[in-house]
């Protein structure tokens, strides 16, 4: 049985918490997510190309990619910048969606990749809004199926690391 | 009569709005803001000293300063990543108190400047935290006292600038 995620939109709340368990250690899954080249390998839905622009994965850092389709066009553009990178438990950056009609919506995220027995990992993300409706229109965005099927691939490539 | 600064802390709600208007033109507030040898000029209480360690102000940049006491040792210590400087408009950044027993108190703040008949200026700011009990402890620790006095200094400080 696969891992399942959870996705958590309290009513009322202008945050989301994502929660996945992984069974892989937390440096792995930390590493997948810190590491440029491997982080463009897994995320974003499946029928999606992601093109690192820039990955400055630390402490005072900043980030841009691309999502293209499957002839490398760019449909989506995501960047923001890097408050915390502590190795192996926690990042706290901003995250952007570029193609809204006017910039500024944008959340601040925060990652813990927490250790389970049996060499697991949980990984909840905390995302919190500056506003309800910035909240509720990432909830309709299909952020699901993009998660979903990301996390899916993040299993096979944990699977080659190890 | 002074212009008022309002902070607004809804309750039950993981986020603050400080407002306050200016008699100045908002290219000057804003440099005021982005500019780091003026920034240490008026930000902080009255019987604080502020010293900027760093304070990258562009698109992506990071930022530390020190708030110290008259012999100029260092009190408290606060740092944050810039996600966007849009020059005279707004700036988004993170901040964070380095004072507290765990790291990971983060707000995402937003400072909007605001053009007002008369060559005036309004600055509303927008923080929101990842708890109500972030915010709340935020509300608790003299900020509307800091805030005030800063102001003030500003105030000092644009006459001058004009």
């Amino acid at each position: 049985m696969a891992n399942a995620t959870q996705i958590i939109a309290e009513k009322g709340k202008q945050e989301v918490f994502i929660i996945r368990e992984f069974d892989a250690k937390r440096e792995l899954v930390f590493k997948a997510h810190a590491d440029p080249d491997l982080l463009g390998q897994w995320i974003g839905p499946d029928n999606r190309i992601v093109k690192i622009d820039h990955y400055d994965s630390r402490t005072g850092g900043s980030y841009r990619y691309f999502v293209c389709n499957q002839m490398g066009k760019p449909v989506a553009a995501f960047n923001g910048v890097i408050h915390e990178v502590t190795f192996p438990e926690r990042i706290m950056q901003t995250f952007e969606f570029e193609g809204l009609p006017e910039r500024g919506h944008v959340s601040l995220d925060t990652m813990l990749f927490e250790t389970l027995p049996g060499e697991r990992t949980k990984l909840p993300i905390h995302a919190v809004y500056r506003s309800l409706s910035d909240r509720d229109g990432m909830m309709q965005s299909g952020v699901e199926k993009g998660v979903n099927e990301g996390y899916a691939k993040l299993d096979s490539l944990l699977k080659k690391m190890e």
